[in-house]
């Protein structure tokens, strides 16, 4: 690092607008959301989705509620054209739900786009060149009018390609590129002759989208810059204004919200803040500030964590614990003084009173997720956290949302003993919680196929006074259990993660096996033991069906059809 | 997740602040740095730090160049007490670092406080009580007036116990909990009744800290809420004021530069944005958005990948790959016209012009990084990644950071041949570049200790033309072989980052083991595979020395001693 960064570096221009209004602005209703999530997140990934994970991705988002998913960039590759064609071809688009597509302002490319889109109900084309001045001195090699020239010639091939495409309900998008690096007064000019020749109307609009591509300055430049075009555009009353932030600064999420604040309609990002480099806007998060402020986000997140392992499986990332409203650690408390203010709050709360817990913005339940209060066994020490102990003392490995489940059980028994836990006690606990070696399950393949292909596996199940045999199929060992366990006891069964390791005990080495299961509509975790891995993981499914058996003894049975 | 969320969720009350000025404020110089990593952000952990990895933030804190670090609470357990003596009592804290100890507002607890920092050259004693509604009515059970008695009685008791303690000079601090949920009057009294107790002067000051201790709102309103107190604050020419912002809602970071904006003095904060839920202000993220401003923020972020590896040892969390300035993917590009627009202003660029670079805000190099595009083999495929296809062909599960290591070589061939590479193609540009099988080592244990001890092990290495005879001693074998041959060869080795699996290839199971190390001042993956694990880590490192002197034949030498 330079001890003069002035020498390199130049700051961000400030707007400096007089009589900006966004300050004061409250957000009372939700923009409109799109989701880039399978052309610009898609994009930044080292191994792009294939066509299965942009399937589920694309069926996952309109779970949610968008209605309008920009689906890819049909014109740069075959598999994204081949992606856009099957959405189409097997009628895969919901009647409310309009995809959009990104083009370069090429004529190639916009020819390419429009013949992917044949046959649409509805579509939005999405039209990009660079503007700002690095783009167009290094990059282009244009000046001024070469760059409006550009883009007002690709604008009137749009108008000419939808004529003979009418089948199709067009919405046209235009993007000055690097918005968030281009001279207000230049922006203008070359968004205004794009809508020139495109004469949108109240009645039919055009979306204009200005992208900070790269996120150069704190966000509330950027709301100043939304607001000077918010009332100097023509057209604006037939425009549709979207902004598409990004996040180099830490600070996207602010210039979102600031944005909608400052005049525009419309949001584009993806979830969970997925995209180039440091990511686009989090729709996530800016749909549950606005929840949480009272306002109905149009999106449902209830069952949040199913939404991030679809999001992990498909973009083959991590969601980190500390990301807001989703990670691991986000509804924990490990402060002995937050937990006693918390557990007075809860108390003290009835049912229907306006939520005001300290420590916690939002009320986990409303996002299937639950409040945890961490508590560690051993604080003297410094070094006595429960998953310490037991990794030091006994080997086991237990993975992060395994470790806040079981401190519940722990902290339960402190407070009724009143006492610290020893490794030995926490691992008795452990073995009697998890029922370790309690259940046994012999199995066999009754067939396996070849490589890759289906088995049939059999096992006798015995746990408590209960005993089943059980047949099932699928692509594995636990595939295939899992779906005989199923139709064994009619219980609904998902694994929704796994983690096993090796226990290294020399000539006693075993394997220990972590499920996390869903049954019925309890999510918890199983664990097994067994020098045969595939017994251990077959144990832990037996023992996440215990722990969630005894709770159904306690309680109504949730997880019976109804 | 409710329909109508306004029957649960109130929304935030905007200040309207009539004659803001931070919206027009420029930065042009840092704010006070305090890290608060070895108090809030170690509270937050699931394990929190022993010793050892407290000594080591401290020291990492201390040669970023932060003057001001809150180390514990030292009334809170034995272990904090006992890092606070120990800082102390082995004179660890430089004549220009000043150690902040944080203390609720009870006699026992402040009585304790003072009795940690005995002999002590200088201190800041934190002193914090619940200010907001929820906390007066359902936890504390006490009207203002009770707050206000409760903060200022602990407020007496800190002047009466630092008089009787006058060789060390003392800086009070006072922190309404909760600020961001407090009525601004209410805090203004309860800060003005506890400063009228400490009577700072402008020589003198005392630090008023306000916490957005669950972040409520937009970060326009906390810039609102720090401007009105900054005006409004009794003796204001005598306080630093501070700000201790989270980040619940996504934007902590424009929070904390906000506030610096609205008026205050000082932020509180942690490496890389640790702390309870959703984390705590990112102080790495400010400072270099500062720096991008051309503004010396006087902390040393310059081997930023090193800083990281030490707050992922420390906190044991990791930080994600999309993590502004440090994560793994945010110097990459992966879109072709990215790419194309990067390459065209690096050759038009000068040394010494101001950085303008499209989608790089900062130069990489400042941090010791670089600059990536990450290159797809086959994008037609749309699942034709290198790492993809050598998973699926060849077993490898490359660690991310390798991917984009062994991607640039890939580039550099296909920039060369301009063909697409097969499977087949990349397995045998991985062996040729990682010297899979090139090298040899035999070894064998000569000492082992009782478990845990050290080892000492010998080795016969060959690669190329040379031979080495290794012999060192160590944790394990890896850490002795290091040793060995740092010894036998002169050249500095460190084993950065380790993985290794099995690939499952029936009878011939080997282990592949990536070895991230740094040789001399080169950063760089060794690969090795072998049947004995301990073999394939021996022969990573030895495929990372070949690597590395590779390059050092073609240039300088640069890990020579100078």
């Amino acid at each position: 690092m330079l001890k003069n960064p002035a020498s390199k570096y130049r700051p961000f221009a400030p707007v400096r607008l007089a009589d900006r209004t966004w300050p004061d602005a409250v957000l009372t209703r939700p923009p409109l959301w799109c989701s880039v999530d399978l052309r610009d997140g898609n994009q930044a990934l080292i191994e792009p989705m294939d066509i299965a994970r942009k399937l589920r991705m694309f069926e996952t988002l309109v779970a949610i509620g968008f209605k309008e998913i920009e689906v890819g960039f049909p014109s740069a590759s075959q598999v994204e054209f081949d992606f856009v064609r099957k959405l189409i071809d097997e009628g895969r688009i919901p009647a409310d739900v309009t995809i959009q597509v990104l083009t370069q302002a090429r004529e190639p490319l916009v020819r390419r786009t429009f013949e992917a889109l044949q046959g649409a109900p509805r579509a939005i084309v999405h039209l990009y060149n660079a503007t700002a001045p690095v783009m167009r001195k290094v990059v282009l090699g244009l000046d001024e009018d070469g760059i409006v020239e550009l883009a007002t010639s690709q604008a009137r091939l749009f108008v000419e390609l939808a004529a003979r495409q009418p089948e199709t309900r067009w919405t046209f998008q235009y993007s000055p590129e690097m918005f968030s690096g281009t001279e207000l007064a230049f922006a203008k000019r070359v968004v205004d002759a794009v809508t020139e020749v495109w004469q949108p109307t109240p009645g039919r609009k055009c979306i204009v989208n200005l992208p900070s591509t790269v996120e150069h300055s704190t966000p509330n430049i950027f709301a100043d810059m939304v607001e000077w075009m918010h009332r100097h555009l023509a057209r604006r009353d037939s425009i549709v204004l979207s902004v598409h932030p990004h996040n180099d600064r830490g600070t996207g999420t602010a210039a979102g919200e600031f944005a909608v604040m400052a005049g525009a309609d419309r949001l584009e990002g993806c979830l969970f803040g997925n995209g180039e480099r440091t990511g686009n806007l989090d729709l996530v998060s800016v749909a549950l500030n606005l929840y949480s402020q009272g306002v109905d986000p149009g999106l449902d997140f209830s069952d949040i964590d199913e939404i991030r392992r679809t999001v992990e499986h498909c973009n083959q990332l991590p969601v980190h614990p500390r990301h807001p409203y989703v990670g691991d650690l986000v509804y924990t408390s490990f402060s002995g003084s937050h937990q006693d203010a918390i557990k007075k709050a809860f108390a003290a709360r009835k049912e229907g009173e306006p939520w005001d817990m300290p420590y916690l913005p939002i009320d986990p339940k409303d996002l299937g997720r639950s409040y945890e209060a961490v508590i560690r066994v051993n604080s003297q020490s410094g070094k006595g956290g429960i998953s310490y102990l037991l990794e030091a003392e006994y080997g086991l490995e237990l993975p992060r949302r395994l470790q806040i489940e079981f401190s519940q059980v722990v902290q339960a028994v402190m407070d009724a003993s009143g006492k610290e836990l020893s490794a030995q006690d926490l691992w008795a606990l452990f073995q009697q919680e998890y029922r370790v070696g309690q259940g046994s399950v012999s199995h066999r393949l009754v067939e396996s196929g070849a490589a890759g292909e289906r088995v049939t596996l059999a096992a006798d199940v015995r746990f408590g006074d209960a005993a089943v045999a059980v047949r099932g199929a699928g692509n594995g060992p636990i595939d295939a259990f899992v779906e005989g366990l199923v139709q064994a006891t009619g219980v609904p069964i998902r694994v929704l993660d796994y983690h096993e390791h090796a226990i290294a005990a020399g000539a006693d080495a075993r394997a220990v096996a972590y499920l996390e299961l869903r049954v019925g509509d309890q999510t918890l975790f199983g664990v097994g033991m067994h020098a045969n891995i595939v017994s251990a993981s077959l144990q832990a499914i037996v023992s996440g069906l215990q722990r969630a058996g005894q709770a159904i003894e306690q309680q109504e049975p949730t997880w019976q059809t109804n």
